[in-house]
């Protein structure tokens, strides 16, 4: 029982802590999510972490505190459940609707990092091949938890660079999966990696978004017309048609896709905005989505303080780290930015400056993705401590920077469109 | 990673198989919820937990795996998030205009109990004093969980009946509360309890009850007030009114009363319902009993599988296990049933025999608070290994045994009122 009477003070307290966080951010302007990663910061350094380990019972470096395995959980959770929502409204068309534009952006997106990340730490000597190629890996993957988050608050769900971002991220995660696959694989072969497991990586990740995309295209309509026809039938003859509780239902689905996901080596939130698009077509008429997003609510604010939590500011204590990280964030954010905003331009003509610029900035978050990467890199002895701290640093900042400059640039291009909702109806 | 991948499968395994008993349940015309805790059993006991352990990562008996950690801790926030909607949905008058029938019903449905099970231990022999105590306190909890479910599916929270059973097992955790203080402080101290000790958490605990009372009924209607009329006047002024999430804030009260409880020694649950009773009056215009039940309807599963993961089936060998079980079984239905039904009659004389039948039903479920006391009592070395089996035996099947009962009772007496929620809009 302590255990569970620790994880419901360590609950409270962040949640609570989280909110205060978001509104004082939304008095200012600022995009809340941004209070409640700061919150993060706070908790994780606050008399040198001492609040954090000794008051919330949280360790997270090294062998994690049996508390933070609860609050580590209900972060991803919240984190699956926010891109279910995202998914629930993107339908099918949509998403392949933005297919050219949002292939090349996320193309671009992932080799103009990755090439400027490795040049970056083989020109600053000192550092190994392999090391370079995981600084590269980890310059790659958008983490779309946070855009998705402003998108959706601002209700731009529907505007072309929103559904660009979107598809981009899923197909930048799949790319970004295939590009740590061979950094991994160069890494554990002195002589070079197996192909065929390679190959067979790629394969599998392309597969599992195309037939999710497959059954919510093919599938579901036809499961839907179905059971309409049939309960129809039944009514017809006087009885009470089968009905099921369809956001049980959608949550069973969204579980496995993620899980699924995860088996495969792409992300969970893959799997869990896959899953959500399956049910697109009908989460309207069915309340999915309010019903999703009470559970979200009640979760995502986990998500984004525990970013919070992974940044110990107490490593920042050499120059040239400093130095390092601020050149490692430009980098970073202007890669994404060239690389993405170009690659959408290219697949689609009518792309403007400013719909450049919402596209380059949406795709700037490396959120957890980045970590991962680095913490697998690290785990395997390739990636150095200090690069390590440089990798979240950039992604922490990264994603902090990014949302306030592209709600601003949301807000201009659709001031007369977007809706920042209200607190109230989250 | 790995430790989350394990997670996400162990849920959704769960999660589906729990549907999938509750669907079958349901066609079957029973509650839902006894499929579950069978799934649980099952789970349990598959293979001889092989499954269980093996391919979901739970161990549950000694040193918990971190899976469990997750799940357990899921299984608890699901009945804190129940027992918070149903505290939404009871409004401080009721409770206390069921206050004479409520006290007597829980005083005789935590007396009889513990005299009786304390008496049959004593009178089989071969067990000390203090056994005999532990077992009678394990008989006293009532857990609300499983009947405040029936009661909320079948949308009868206002009928006298259900108002009695909400406030006599809010009662009744107080009283249990005292009983286990009582139990404890004599096992510890062979010279006797400490008085000191003993009234200072009677009276922690009984402020706790009164004091969130006492917030319900004169602070939040004042606050209401201020703010309304706030809200009004910044209205006037053309100025737009601030608003906050409710939902949210609630939460964070939610967390903090069930924090609060089980720090002064009171179940979670009774915490999050006191809260939820803090809401009541504005809940529906808030819309937050739907934005609750969303939450709930994602969690609470977790926790019906986790009743039936208790249940070790292999520890049945003995044929006087067994008997002792049955002879508990009946004793601990037989006891909550005179007491709590008498009680209610002797405090309200309209109490009629089909009443008298649902209340003395409703508050048989002991559910995983019996187990919390055995445990602590086993941890204590005071309560045997046998004992404590009987004890979650018990404690799971008054729980199965108790909801068919109960619901076929309210479904005779209220024939014309009662609705089953249908399985879409939970």
């Amino acid at each position: 029982m302590e255990f569970f009477v620790q994880v419901l003070f360590t609950m409270a307290v962040i949640f609570a802590l989280a909110r205060l966080g978001s509104i004082v951010f939304g008095k200012l302007g600022l995009p809340g999510l941004i209070g409640e990663i700061l919150i993060g910061i706070l908790i994780a350094n606050i008399a040198g972490g001492a609040f954090m380990e000794d008051v919330l019972d949280i360790t997270l470096h090294g062998e994690w505190s049996d508390t933070y395995n609860v609050i580590y959980s209900l972060a991803e959770l919240g984190v699956i459940f926010l891109l279910f929502s995202v998914g629930l409204e993107t339908k099918v068309k949509d998403l392949l609707g933005s297919g050219k534009a949002a292939m090349l952006c996320a193309v671009l997106g992932v080799v103009l990092p990755f090439v400027a990340g490795a040049a970056l730490i083989i020109g600053l000597g000192g550092y190994d091949m392999n090391c370079a190629m995981f600084m590269g890996a980890a310059m790659v993957a958008t983490s779309v938890g946070i855009t998705a988050r402003i998108i959706k608050d601002m209700r731009l769900m529907d505007v072309k660079e929103s559904r660009i971002i979107i598809a981009a991220a899923v197909i930048d995660d799949v790319l970004g999966m295939v590009v740590l696959a061979i950094v991994e694989g160069m890494s554990e072969s002195a002589g070079g990696i197996n192909m065929v497991d390679l190959a067979i990586i790629i394969i599998k990740a392309v597969a599992f978004v195309l037939i999710a995309i497959g059954i919510a295209k093919y599938i579901v309509p036809r499961i839907y017309d179905f059971m309409d026809a049939r309960n129809r039938r039944i009514k017809a003859q006087g009885k009470s048609p089968y009905t099921f509780n369809k956001l049980i239902f959608a949550i069973i689905v969204c579980l496995f896709m993620a899980y699924l996901a995860e088996y495969i080596g792409l992300a969970a939130i893959i799997g869990a905005f896959l899953a959500g698009m399956m049910f697109a077509e009908h989460a309207w008429e069915w309340g999915l989505e309010t019903k999703a997003e009470s559970i979200t609510s009640f979760l995502i604010s986990f998500f984004f303080v525990n970013v919070g939590l992974q940044v110990d500011i107490s490593s920042l204590t050499s120059m040239d780290t400093v130095i390092l990280i601020g050149a490692v964030i430009v980098l970073a954010m202007l890669t994404k930015y060239i690389g993405c905003g170009l690659g959408a331009k290219l697949g689609d003509r009518t792309i403007d400056k400013s719909s450049f610029s919402i596209i380059g900035v949406g795709m700037m978050p490396r959120g957890e993705v980045g970590i991962i990467i680095a913490s697998i890199g690290l785990n395997a002895g390739v990636l150095s401590g200090d690069l390590y701290t440089v990798v979240v640093m950039m992604s922490v900042l990264t994603t902090i920077i990014a949302p306030p400059i592209l709600s601003s640039l949301f807000k201009r291009k659709y001031k007369d469109e977007y809706a920042i909702m209200p607190e109230d109806e989250l």
